[in-house]
């Protein structure tokens, strides 16, 4: 036996990570019960990749293996030329980063949860509910977290009044996982201003930034005095359906200080001891998914993702239940019909309508009540789904 | 600016990770000077991917591309085909592990380096001089480290002998990076056993095992006892030539207990906050390194690199310099000649040869006055660099 101890802080998280908990009773229902349930659980692609990204992605595994062409170790923060792709995503939608600002990562879970690494102990500020990666790698990270609930009244999108001003991490995402909400220009504006005024660090989370509409930023970037307090996590997963492949990248401006440090050599210090980077080959696949043609090729799937949350949002309506969501985001926010509890609704809608979605409750304290609905699925499995909720009892 | 401070553990690193301040001189030299240099520095890999490797992940992209048969997240932990090809290169060498002992990750750099976030603030031990990112993440995690010095007496071999009982977390490395010595059956014994004594964590880097010979373990498992307190880590970087894919595994073993907490519980929850896994096509490579073609086709390239560090060790004999290593690994170390400090080395070195290693003394304290090269070549450069070495006046 090992004597020296368990960092103590994880017997403060929840025995299982949520989705490996849904996933966990998904599977124990299944086995006792037979058949097949709709996924609408964790939100993970429901299509294949385009041919655009296959293709780069063939093309790159083929100089792999030619003696002239094979790539070695990847460069610290990324190849340029994804880093280029990047910028110049950024710069259609008129945000100027430049290409030494963004470093390539494997997942905005892996940068979202080391970001906090490279300051000291601090506070931690974070909107409730919530994607429980903040929340839990705070934990990890041994960060005091304050959090901000998101309720009906402020139809899930808080906003920083009230709260005590001193310097905080932020995170913040937006459309936002779990809810679904997603901040005009004024309510972004107004946690940038907070930010700024208590010196704080706007960590943004634009995951979900493909499905952001008109008038809704799809980067923090886009609000004045930005660059001088935010960091921004951008990633493949959901918007070119790269779940399965890993790849994200992390924006850091130059103006970002924290003191005398600057933070993207922070950063740039802290991945070069515990990070290699992302192979050639998914870099190259990354850069097809921003391609023109990428563009084109990825566009369909995202619709369809958005398509499903609109079907889902017009029952929801259509029965009058509380809803957010489903708009501008993949996902939507419901309130449990007839009072139930997440946990509850999560059971009766899994052996009633063998449809798993994901407990509120699982998402934080302000998450109880609610449940969320993933949009990723396949139209066929988003339209069975709502026949099954119009059979329900549960929903009347 | 950011009011929250950074880590305070930033300033106790230096400036720059080794191989970046390498990489720097380097470019620096060749901007001053132009031409080209032989780089026997970092440990990347001279060739490309085997077929084998290429027609999987050629194989596995477009199955990614096919509506019937595209994955999304990676199963926590790893694929199972994977595990199990893992198991059985280690049933293969005698030692039993079971699959689900078995944890994939995107290189022993995050693995070695991430592994102690599961413990609380602890000693560390470890070899000197000793691959940097074992430290540098002991400093930033706020760990306390105790070196074990390796000298030309030990042959850079160290034993935990005279070393303070009581638990630590203990990193090593066998074959060692970067001094290329080899623990053999006793001498690893005597650590498994140290290790026991004090209720120590032994985690043993195993990056170097395809390098492993005739009597030296290329597993900490075949040592008794080992079960109790170790874990091990594995790479396809230098056996596979997967520098540029990024795959590695950890084995944990079922009887590796922490107090009242299984540490591969531990390790899983910590993996499921901050990582979401290696991509199916990576893992689906790394599956064909293992396959009996794998073997065969991966082997050519590391008989090169061991060839190549072996000439590089006839130099030296012949020229009554001391040297380590070279037999059993990738890397000879040599004691500079003519008392030159390491950085004196490789400036001579890089000027006078236009030949590329690494500074001893970038390993830690006890490397200063010895250097690394790296037989990571191809044979014609490795052949033209020691023609250089030949006619330098360095050696004499």
């Amino acid at each position: 036996m090992i004597k020296v101890p368990a960092a103590r802080e994880f017997s403060a998280l929840e025995k299982n990570y949520l989705f490996t908990e849904v996933r966990r009773k998904t599977q124990k229902f299944l086995t006792e019960n037979g058949g097949e349930v709709i996924n609408l659980g964790v939100g993970d692609v429901a299509f294949p990749l385009p041919p655009v990204v296959v293709e780069a992605m063939v093309k790159a595994t083929l100089e792999m293996g030619d003696n002239a062409r094979f790539k070695g170790y990847p460069p610290e923060g990324g190849y340029p030329f994804l880093k280029e792709a990047i910028a110049g995503r950024y710069l259609k939608r008129g945000v100027k980063i430049d290409a030494d600002e963004i470093f390539i990562g494997d997942g905005a879970k892996s940068d979202t949860s080391s970001f906090p690494d490279i300051f000291g102990r601090a506070d931690v500020l974070i909107t409730d509910p919530v994607y429980p990666v903040y929340a839990d790698s705070s934990v990890l990270r041994g960060n005091r977290v304050t959090f901000v609930r998101g309720n009906k009244q402020n139809r899930f999108l808080p906003s920083p009044r009230g709260v005590e001003k001193k310097p905080y991490l932020i995170f913040l995402c937006s459309p936002n996982n779990p809810s679904g909400a997603a901040y005009g220009h004024d309510g972004l504006k107004e946690w940038v201003d907070f930010a700024l005024e208590t010196g704080s660090a706007l960590l943004f989370d634009a995951a979900y930034s493909a499905f952001a509409g008109v008038g809704v930023p799809s980067s923090v970037f886009e609000i004045d005095g930005a660059r001088e307090c935010c960091a921004e996590f951008g990633s493949f997963s959901k918007s070119a359906g790269f779940t399965g492949l890993r790849c994200s990248w992390t924006v850091v401006p130059k103006e970002l200080k924290c003191r005398k440090s600057q933070v993207s050599a922070l950063w740039k210090r802290r991945q070069s001891v515990k990070f290699n980077g992302v192979s050639y080959v998914i870099q190259r696949a990354a850069e097809a998914a921003l391609s023109e043609r990428g563009i084109t090729e990825c566009g369909p799937a995202v619709e369809i993702y958005k398509k499903n949350a609109a079907a889902f949002t017009a029952f929801f309506k259509a029965r009058g239940i509380w809803h957010t969501g489903g708009e501008l985001s993949p996902y939507v926010w419901i309130e449990c019909p007839k009072n139930l509890s997440s946990v509850e609704f999560f059971n009766g809608l899994l052996s009633g309508c063998r449809v798993v979605g994901t407990p509120g409750s699982g998402f934080g304290k302000a998450g109880e009540g609610f449940f969320r609905f993933s949009g990723f699925a396949t139209e066929n499995a988003a339209a069975e789904a709502v026949r099954r909720f119009e059979r329900s009892d549960l929903f009347r």
